[in-house]
């Protein structure tokens, strides 16, 4: 395990701290989630915890069900006491971009309905502005798929349908639709640019969460910085 | 057949006379452009038209096929010359609602493809404020229902899910998500609302139609009353 694993499992480790017993917990997706989805079902194990899990994806149910956290929905518990999940960036406003993996639909739904919205990262996802060399992913209906790489092109960007690995042909979300990489370069107005992008029809969802993260963590070779919302 | 049904016809000719020689044209759902895609089916019967049709959902899809009327996908045309649609509520601005046929998104796709939008209505439909007696339907994943619906009280609305007839349970639009029904009540700030309401997490399309409509057709008793963008 190179340093990087160390790393978002350290930062994984000091986000289930935020776990109290009859917590309901959203679960992010991706691989440094999964540090945290492990370590919440060894604590039901160690120390008898009661928690219930909402799943943001099929990887994240069925790791979780794997670790033995009871698992619930929305429909039951609109609204959670915690959410934990990763990032592809990070800024120090705890702006972040997500998206891929793509499930950034169901993270957003799920970091917008708890009451406090923890990330977990290694350091090297943390950057000086958001979508510098990296894209935004965005959720697309197959349908619309030509009509938004226009529109991502008249508001500057150039949009890349994400191909599948695995399968033919484009990536399908857990929710049946396409995800377009859009390359903006470096964003200033990470609001502006989120409102502009998601008002698209089309767009079901933007990988941007701005104002949204509460707590981040990031994992260093040697320890975890805390970063929080003022 | 009724003064409506009439009427509804009226506007739907005179909207189909905007259709040219050879061009991509957009075709809404619900009973009123019903009779727009039949007299485009006539026009190629009698005057030899070529034209291709971009269906809304699988009602206009299969009534344009019984039509003979050539289809194409926004894949092979990302802009289309001409999009004639219906609409549940009309103001004189010529904003719409739409939704109550449950097509909204796939609508708006299309109406926002359009080189030139054009709206059939009866003139029952055009009224002093939107939303007044009238939801605003809104499209939702299934996973974000609850949260949707507390999201849009905040907002001062009250969301309902729309029951099918004919199946247990939601209506299931033809993209596989829910429609909720929001009443507002008479909407002021059109354009505010929709940006509101789309932000939410969750929701993949408002039928809100603000500023998109270029002419409305509306039938009357003994004529078309024609409302034009200025």
């Amino acid at each position: 395990m190179g340093w990087r694993e160390g790393a978002k499992k350290r930062a994984a480790l000091e986000a289930v701290k935020h776990v109290r017993e009859g917590f309901v917990v959203g679960l992010g997706s991706g691989t440094t989630v999964a540090y945290a989805i492990q370590e919440i079902g060894e604590r039901i194990r160690r120390e008898g915890l009661r928690v219930f899990g909402v799943p943001t994806s099929h990887q994240a149910l069925l790791l979780a069900v794997s670790c033995g956290i009871p698992l619930t929905t929305l429909d039951e518990w609109p609204k959670l006491d915690l959410t934990i999940d990763g990032a592809d960036q990070v800024d120090k406003g705890l702006n972040l971009i997500k998206g891929m993996g793509g499930a950034l639909m169901r993270e957003k739904i799920v970091a917008s309905a708890a009451k406090q919205f923890v990330v977990v990262a290694d350091e090297t996802k943390l950057v000086e502005k958001l979508g510098a060399n990296h894209p935004v992913p965005v959720e697309v209906l197959p349908f619309a798929l030509s009509t938004v790489v226009a529109r991502v092109e008249e508001l500057g960007g150039k949009a890349v349908l994400r191909e599948g690995k695995r399968k033919v042909g484009p990536v399908v979300t857990d929710n049946g639709n396409f995800i377009l990489d859009a390359e903006f370069g470096s964003v200033d107005a990470l609001d502006k640019l989120d409102v502009a992008v998601k008002l698209i029809p089309g767009v079901l969802e933007t990988g941007l969460f701005v104002g949204m993260a509460d707590v981040v963590y990031l994992g260093k070779q040697d320890g975890v910085v805390k970063l929080e919302r003022k």
